[in-house]
């Protein structure tokens, strides 16, 4: 019976220590406050919204939505983020993406103030993440898989790690923090062979690969620690991860849940950001 | 008896196809052009520089000199960057690094130009090799072990790769471009255990460590690639890399030589780079 690092536990600790420090800013006259900006009314912005404004709320953020129509013109766009750029009263921004297809990301997402960039999108903080210097903030998910591995006493120094998923918004910052941490990292994506013996004699597998039923049990030995990041659903519509659940349940020493793993952390993670960004105003 | 990788023979088929493409820009009136940027008289940067004036001649590459004092302060250093941006007939900058103590490398590496970042230390530069986006430039070391393998036809896809070293000139950057690439990479380092026998079940290895006798008979296997980057110094003085060649040629299936591989390949890459932004404003 592997140990269940649930988020819930990370995220209650981290609810306590955030809201003292957003505490002593509101109490400074520095509330630290988050923009939200979304275009159109996508169902799975709005569901990760929601959960922000919760988080938000639980940690002394304030939020201040900014909400378009998906057609919106790249100019209009860019004009609405320089403003917010410039409105000492937002410590930080979180844009959702994918952009409608009529706007150029690679314009639009630069053109944030890099102090603000709480989400991680910037060439600054992908600069920063990927050289392992202090500076931007890596994208939320990535980060929330570190601090669980970190809140549950699972030192990553000179162990064997596969990172299954190589994107930008988990597999290669999640692979960066990791090398950071003095981990040895393998990085698996689709265009590997053999995932399964390379991934068996790892010490901890983070599986952000998005597809259901990706990690089966000969993936898995004992001793092991998986954390799944993805957020898929079954044949029946139930949340799942990338992991056969049952089939590692019984045989690696500790395991996320989906739900209720990294996803719950995610948030905090992006409140802790706009913390942090207040403070350095603050300071 | 392993195949040689030798770098004479990438370098003598990129000079060719280099000095075409300079004499046609200079006969359209825009010759490319590297700017040097020297600090001091440090003698490995001395040494670059020569090795980079010879190879500039053979590829049709116009060099200029800006080298001053190392007590040159931060903000004349700023300064001359910015001289360098708005001078149209220099298409990219060479500045040799580590810069004096006494100046602050995060703030001024930033202030050239990204189009004519050809060495790779821009924040845009290290945004684009990490994400894996054809923006700036990669370092040219990291990219010079890339053109072996190509020149070769060594297809790392879905092959697995030990890269050994996570510096920002080479382990990093050549494990983003490995991954881009498909390969299956594992990044080793100082603070990974059991490096031979990781290295040992690999397809190609990279070894970046920058130490000699890193890389042992024990972390060697028959059909293997084993590129070279490092340039140590043995105890009579001669140039070696990571690798024990002599242990290593009888064994693996192709290997550089050092000196002679890798080294030779990296000014070709600087030149490659400045006549790439010399097409871009061109074009």
């Amino acid at each position: 019976m592997a140990n269940l690092l649930k988020g819930k536990e990370v995220v209650d600790k981290l609810n306590d220590e955030l809201l003292a420090r957003s505490e002593k800013l509101a109490a400074a006259g520095n509330p630290p406050t988050l923009g939200i900006l979304r275009l159109g009314e996508r169902p799975d912005d709005m569901a990760y919204e929601r959960g922000a404004l919760k988080r938000a709320e639980k940690t002394g953020v304030t939020v201040k939505q900014f909400i378009f129509d998906e057609n919106m013109s790249q100019d209009e766009l860019i004009s609405e983020i320089e403003k917010i750029n410039k409105d000492n009263s937002i410590h930080g921004l979180l844009m959702f993406r994918p952009l409608p297809s009529h706007i150029d990301d690679e314009a639009v997402r630069n053109v944030l103030a890099p102090e603000k960039d709480v989400d991680g999108i910037t060439d600054g903080s992908m600069a920063g993440v990927y050289s392992g210097e202090d500076k931007g903030f890596p994208p939320c998910t990535a980060e929330a898989c570190i601090e669980i591995l970190d809140h549950y006493g699972i030192d990553v120094k000179g162990k064997n790690v596969a990172v299954i998923g190589r994107s930008q918004v988990i597999g290669k910052p999640v692979s960066m923090m990791l090398i950071k941490k003095n981990a040895t990292v393998t990085v698996c994506h689709t265009k590997t062979e053999n995932m399964a013996s390379i991934c068996k004699d790892k010490d901890v597998i983070i599986a952000a690969a998005g597809h259901k039923g990706t990690v089966t049990a000969d993936f898995l030995s004992p001793g092991q620690t998986v954390i799944d990041v993805a957020i898929n659903f079954d044949d029946e519509g139930n949340m799942c991860g990338d992991v056969d659940f049952p089939a590692a349940e019984p045989v690696v020493d500790a395991i996320t849940p989906v739900p209720g793993g990294v996803g719950a952390v995610t948030t905090s993670m992006l409140m802790k950001h706009v913390i942090e960004a207040a403070e350095k105003v603050g300071a």
